[in-house]
């Protein structure tokens, strides 16, 4: 059985329901958030949470439990779940709005999903992407419109891809549920600073990442990206992970590069250590 | 009793439910459609229907039955509630996706609620309205998609204003749920041409205008639209609505202007006349 939380109760399997006049429903308008658990441990859960409590203000949805309340629930999720190296989602909604449209109590939702990571094999190969003219709404918020990101999925297997990357105006943003990185060829590691989601590993790789080469956050154009020595994304669930061709052209050598495996390998101990997990699975 | 249609059957109050790994609720990836009632009687809902359908295909989202068959199942959901002025949404979800991003098989519901059109009185006040530099993802697509109309709500509430228009490069499209018209200073009616939601209303005013002035579809600047003559909405809930004031602009001379009157009565004889209903409220 796995469990699920909804509003004020665990829920057994197929059980976890809200109502279809909800606001995430009739109008999309919800956020979330995405965390994974090692052996067990939450991993930067406070960094999560907080992202999403502010996603939840900057729409005036509301979550019917304070932040620390929350924290216990995941707590207990984690304990009856044991679903050692899992993701969970956090979902807060609009709620059952009487005139379909504004904001009302919300449904708060918990979920937990075994997780598998990309492994060494797929690190080293690095995926291929193209790029698209778009910009999400609300950047900075985490909501859960990913019209845009899907839509595109039909596109990005058509031609055997495994990504995209939006950029407007000839500058890059970020991937629908990714952020990018680049290490330019003078050695300099830089990711965008503007009209992104504050990405959590972005943030944790950024802060170690000073220790390994230069970093700075910055508007980067297409066309310095397709000349970088290395460009690698970041995500919750795919940690760091390289990128080697974009719109057909190779990155680099095609293939992972070194100081993307030094920051991916920094990035694997920084996650043991606060987990306290010494033998997580890399 | 209100009665809801999920799926294959029909759900009584509170047991209107779906499951919440739905891509509605965890992606916002979801379509619907809306059309209302007189007196029992669906008003033009195959024009809603074939755009419902489009929309779906549109975003790879299955609908479980054929366009007739959800035909049939609205006419028993009409009589089973007896609403007789009302409006019925028809939503089409993503559905229970296990990866959370890759549409399947979805989630079908029907709601119906009670529905007040715009009195007389509200119609020769018309509406204030603000502009706001936005354009919708896929705008042919009715997805459920409306973070950024609601977030703006709140920005309407201190400015005491009705609705916001969006335009780009300077450009008008729509309202977040309408559509936009001109009368000219030279007498002629004028309506977007693109990056907007085709309205059936819109579709229906354009069909019988020319019976009352010229009329045609293309780009219309911020600039031009403050110096016509007469400025109006059309949606379904709205019908034929005057907006007398934009950015603070007084438009005409701030009253519903004669030509958007004789439309508006144009438009409800309409109503009446295919749903063979002569004595609507007006």
């Amino acid at each position: 059985m796995r469990w699920t939380f909804v509003n004020n109760d665990f829920a057994g399997e197929g059980r976890s329901v809200i109502q279809t006049n909800d606001l995430a429903i009739q109008r999309g308008y919800a956020v979330f958030d995405y965390f994974r658990t090692i052996n067990n441990q939450p991993l930067f859960l406070d960094d999560y949470l907080d992202r999403f409590f502010n996603s939840a203000k900057e729409l005036s949805i509301s979550i019917p439990h304070p932040q620390a309340a929350v924290k216990e629930i995941i707590s207990q999720l984690i304990k009856k779940n044991n679903i050692p190296q899992s993701g969970i989602r956090m979902i807060a909604t609009g709620g059952y709005a009487p005139d379909n449209y504004t904001p009302v109590q919300g449904n708060f939702i918990l979920q937990q999903q075994p997780l598998a990571l990309p492994d060494s094999i797929q690190f080293e190969q690095g995926i291929k992407i193209m790029t698209y003219a778009y910009q999400r709404d609300l950047p900075a918020v985490k909501s859960t419109n990913y019209v845009m990101g899907i839509w595109l999925q039909k596109r990005l297997k058509e031609k055997g891809l495994d990504d995209v990357l939006y950029f407007q105006n000839n500058i890059i943003s970020e991937f629908p549920r990714a952020n990018i990185f680049m290490v330019t060829p003078q050695g300099q590691l830089v990711t965008p600073a503007h009209n992104i989601l504050a990405g959590v590993t972005r943030k944790k790789t950024l802060a170690f990442a000073g220790g390994i080469l230069p970093a700075e956050t910055r508007d980067i154009s297409l066309t310095e990206l397709k000349q970088a020595a290395e460009v690698f994304m970041t995500s919750t669930t795919k940690r760091i992970l390289p990128v080697t061709e974009i719109d057909g052209i190779r990155i680099g050598n095609g293939k992972a590069g070194a100081l993307t495996r030094q920051l991916r390998e920094q990035f694997i101990r920084l996650g043991e250590s606060v987990t306290g997990s010494a033998h997580s699975p890399s």
